[in-house]
């Protein structure tokens, strides 16, 4: 099952695995409280300093509909630039990818569902509809010479549908293969997901597009993300999308929770030799800020727990409980 | 690295998994409030009907230590006996012995911690004086004829020392098993284990003590838990610890999150093929009960989210949405 080495997935071994950080959009767009536009280009300043492949910066749909994420312009065009970053935004219609073309955007993220009920639920498309209006963003990207990612919602499961056939999923990869998309994202939508379903898919995908850049996009639902991920690792996947402090979640998935923890995966893949790029401290740092920003808690434990190896003190009475045990 | 399979570790194959609940021990003891005995009893019963393995009844503690676990006795009397379950509790000496074998407790279970550190601030007994105690125990316990498993904390580090070298942890091990000791539980008390570690220790302690029964008992304080689960069966551990609600943690390591989570490991294991033999509707029914008996929400996920095709019904406007598409 072990797509691309003899160590136990257990040992990273020095692989690379490329860490894509969609809090900023994916997280952000579901908080209340309107993050302030300069607070919002410190925190991508802070996760390119931080070592991300990839930073969905924010999303170019319309301010009516997403009003927290309506400074998507100014965002994105004065966030600090960091070489080997790719700056990523998703896009709804070819409206969205004009301005976010203009915005400097490096890769335009397209989202549709593999599932009909959910796409309709969500996009109030179709999903031939979906893919007839993501072709000609397609085509304005490809005019435009800027790279194309296509998120696929829902397939390891969708939560009014149920299980979705592989053979759904691959059709609607084959056809954005066909229109020369270089990047597909498999997402978990609603923490559907699990290890064994994962591994399948994932080396069934990769033997059969091997040209195509696959990311894995899981939630911690049912807190199977880390396993979700190790299952993909496994089966030869390389590309994550995780949300600093596990922000996010699906509006459809009543107490769903959010997608799987930037800082969590990383100090996990981290601890078992693969190498992320990512500078540990500099992402808890950040992590650590979001309380503040977003007005309460995040669901990701490390900020709160810390690394593995950050100490706690002895209690305070720890001498004379020594000196006691030592009498007896 | 697979101990006891030719299949690979995301797919159960059938594998028997035993699934060992601390929540009603482990979970309630760390508890502000005082669940009423009749509810203790209930909840132990409902867990013997979900057809765990083992269940940590309580502990026969001083009541004045754990006010929470005052009424030991009354609930390991009272409770319904379930052929095939075993019913243990945690044992600090003699006398909880004693009271606990009066009791009819099928298994002892005694603790101290590879770490010389925590055992004194936990225990306030050197390392060395906690093991001449419970060889007292065990002495006790095999004169009765009642088993004895021996838990042993901070096997995967300890939140004050840091790493706990191996020829500590496998030292304690061989006294306990000259001892005669049949079972030893390898604790990772405040969730400092990874999996490439897990794999490692598992390996190395079934191939010292080939006749010893191992548990393993797994924190999710840093998102690690079901990985860690997963790396131990892929070594060849099939004994878990975990939590109803994923109740519990560690009152020398602040912010720690609770036990693995017992629902959630048993969904995850069962999806991948693994036979747990966990009636996984009855034990989450006894999750949703848990914040009405402990007086807040619970950190599992599951009891919230349901099982992955326990579907969501469409949004109400789902009609509407669908012909508005279709008449485009």
């Amino acid at each position: 099952m072990n797509g691309n080495a003899t160590e136990p997935v257990w040992h990273g071994a020095g692989r690379r695995i490329h860490m894509q950080e969609v809090g900023t959009r994916d997280g952000l767009q579901m908080e209340q409280a309107f993050v302030p536009t300069e607070d919002k280009i410190a925190l991508v300043d802070a996760l390119s300093d931080a070592g991300l492949a990839k930073i969905e910066v924010t999303a170019f749909v319309s301010p009516a509909a997403i009003p927290a994420l309506r400074d998507a312009e100014i965002v994105m065009r004065e966030i600090v630039r960091r070489p080997g970053v790719a700056y990523a935004a998703l896009v709804p219609n070819v409206r969205g990818a004009e301005r976010a073309i203009e915005a400097r955007t490096d890769e335009l993220n397209l989202v549709m569902s593999a599932s009909e009920t959910h796409n309709l639920a969500n996009l109030r498309m179709t999903r031939a509809q979906s893919f007839a209006s993501l072709a000609q963003v397609v085509a304005t990207a490809q005019g435009a010479g800027v790279a194309v990612n296509v998120s696929l919602s829902c397939v390891f499961g969708c939560p009014m549908e149920g299980d979705v056939a592989e053979a759904e999923v691959f059709g609607w990869v084959q056809r954005f293969a066909d229109l020369g998309v270089g990047g597909v994202t498999l997402c978990d939508t609603t923490g559907m997901a699990y290890p064994a379903q994962v591994a399948a898919l994932v080396a069934a995908a990769r033997a059969r597009w091997p040209g195509m850049v696959f990311t894995l996009h899981f939630h911690n639902t049912r807190g199977m993300g880390l396993a979700n991920v190790l299952a993909a690792i496994d089966a030869g996947a390389d590309r994550f999308d995780a949300s600093l402090g596990g922000l996010g979640g699906c509006p459809y998935a009543p107490g769903a929770s959010g997608n799987v923890c930037s800082e969590e995966v990383v100090h996990a893949l981290e601890l078992m030799g693969y190498d992320t790029g990512v500078d540990l401290p500099a992402l808890l740092a950040a992590a650590r800020r979001l309380p503040a920003l977003i007005g309460h808690d995040i669901p990701g434990q490390l900020a709160k727990a810390g690394r593995r190896l950050d100490l706690h003190p002895v209690p305070a009475d720890f001498g004379a409980i020594r000196e006691r045990a030592m009498a007896r």
